[in-house]
């Protein structure tokens, strides 16, 4: 791996120095595509099937039909790792409509664009460090999170404007920027979901509002349940988690990251916390290692 | 002008088919960019000052400091323009944040990427045929315009999934989606503004709700004051526009466009529509050939 990777882009391998799409493409142009983030861990994608079902719930909110196969993207990505010499790396798998004439209503014939992004990530948790350098600084902030009346929350796109306006509004040093929807509840983060824990039971802001799916989220829920850990999915206020016993942040590449502050209040990872993380930590390596 | 326009991308003039952008572009991987379509009538940018106007305030809104001078971006369209051999066209121009290190957090050194499109587009009006086909075909959809606590809708950006999901509601054969806002009041086209006129007056949904401040807009509103046509900007159902006298679109290209039939029902221009079309063609006249 050096520091110029390659990417895989429209079937070809290619450093990413020379890694392009033409102006024309509606994903340059309008934003106008679908994409995942996705974990490497030892050679293994982990939770790739979940990764594909979100991804096509994307396609399908974008009425993007871009005709292929699992196995062809899945491909792709492991010729991108295998190219890279990267067993642990974030991936980026991307897919947009393609170049199409000059308007704006899509035309169902499309010649999607497929792009793979790869950058190496050591492993943290069991084995090795967290990929982050401590516990998050956190801010909500005044942008509100996009209605699913205007763009569905559960669709993952290049539309990201809402997030990067969300965090330009963040004093130096914070690292994460929480959104609150309309009614001036807790979404998520730009990059992240958002749980909090109150008198042993965790809570997170429910899919039912404007708050993306994570694939994290879903495992941490997941775990929570088997391990006898009560979980509330509802609507919350700020002050709910500025009052928590503890919170945490989940996304594929942070995994567990505990809120150091909130607005400034202190609130800290704690033992559910970091009993969540030991659990995600075991998953990982069940399912990737074993 | 051959089948590849040439385009100018980051200070090179370069055929379309050689266009391209990096994929780790912030236009291409978020939609982080600004951008105005314009029109050149016999060789002059109508309203370049209005346009360069719009976009400051575009970059605003994203905090993206381009750093280029309006000489040197209007010095890049004229050199389209020329190369191609163009005086009647639409043009698009785009400023992205370029390529950062991979974080969403926007850096504010920035090293933009400035795209300059042009494709011919002959002049309607005064001289020729309306670039349109025909009365716009309009329906109503389920797609609620992004509120401006969001995306600001002044905003002119690459976030363009609102507008395309809109399009995708359209049967086959209409023309353009009109968009509410959350509370079912009429906002704008994906890519137009909407007017209505009821007994001699003209009516158009006000930009203190999210409506992009267009600039074809602007002038048919200056129009109407200067000719004594009564001008309310405000907020309207739906049902006010089926039940008006005569209705129209206005973006950069279309110019005025009567609306045929709104969700089926039957509206079309008449004598305001028409004598408002005839002032403006006077307008591009006396600004652009005199």
């Amino acid at each position: 791996m050096t520091d110029n990777p390659i990417y895989h882009v429209d079937g070809d391998l290619v450093p990413a120095d020379d890694a392009t799409v033409s102006v024309d493409d509606r994903g340059f142009r309008y934003g106008d595509a679908a994409f995942e983030t996705l974990r490497a861990y030892g050679g293994t994608i982990l939770a790739w099937d979940a990764h594909l079902e979100r991804l096509e719930r994307t396609c399908e909110a974008l009425s993007l039909e871009h005709g292929l196969s699992a196995t062809d993207l899945r491909a792709r990505i492991d010729e991108t790792l295998a190219a890279n010499d990267l067993a642990d790396a974030y991936v980026r798998l991307s897919i947009t409509r393609g170049v199409q004439p000059g308007k704006l209503t899509p035309d169902p014939e499309v010649d999607p664009t497929v792009v793979v992004y790869v950058t190496p990530l050591p492993r943290g948790g069991l084995e090795g460090d967290p990929v982050w350098d401590g516990p998050a600084t956190v801010e909500t902030v005044a942008t509100r999170r996009v209605p699913d009346a205007s763009i569905p929350a559960a669709a993952k796109t290049h539309n990201y404007l809402n997030g990067i306006l969300a965090r330009t509004e963040l004093e130096a040093g914070s690292d994460e920027a929480l959104l609150c929807d309309l009614e001036g509840r807790v979404t998520e983060g730009a990059t992240s979901n958002l749980f909090f824990v109150r008198d042993g039971a965790i809570y997170t802001p429910t899919t039912d509002g404007p708050v993306l799916p994570g694939i994290t989220r879903d495992i941490v829920l997941e775990l929570a349940r088997e391990a006898g850990i009560p979980v509330r999915e509802g609507r919350y206020e700020p002050d709910a988690v500025r009052a928590a016993d503890e919170a945490f942040l989940t996304n594929r590449t942070w995994e567990l990251r505990p809120i150091g502050t909130l607005d400034g209040r202190a609130i800290g990872g704690g033992p559910v916390t970091d009993r969540l993380a030991r659990l995600y930590d075991d998953r990982v390596e069940k399912l990737c290692y074993e």
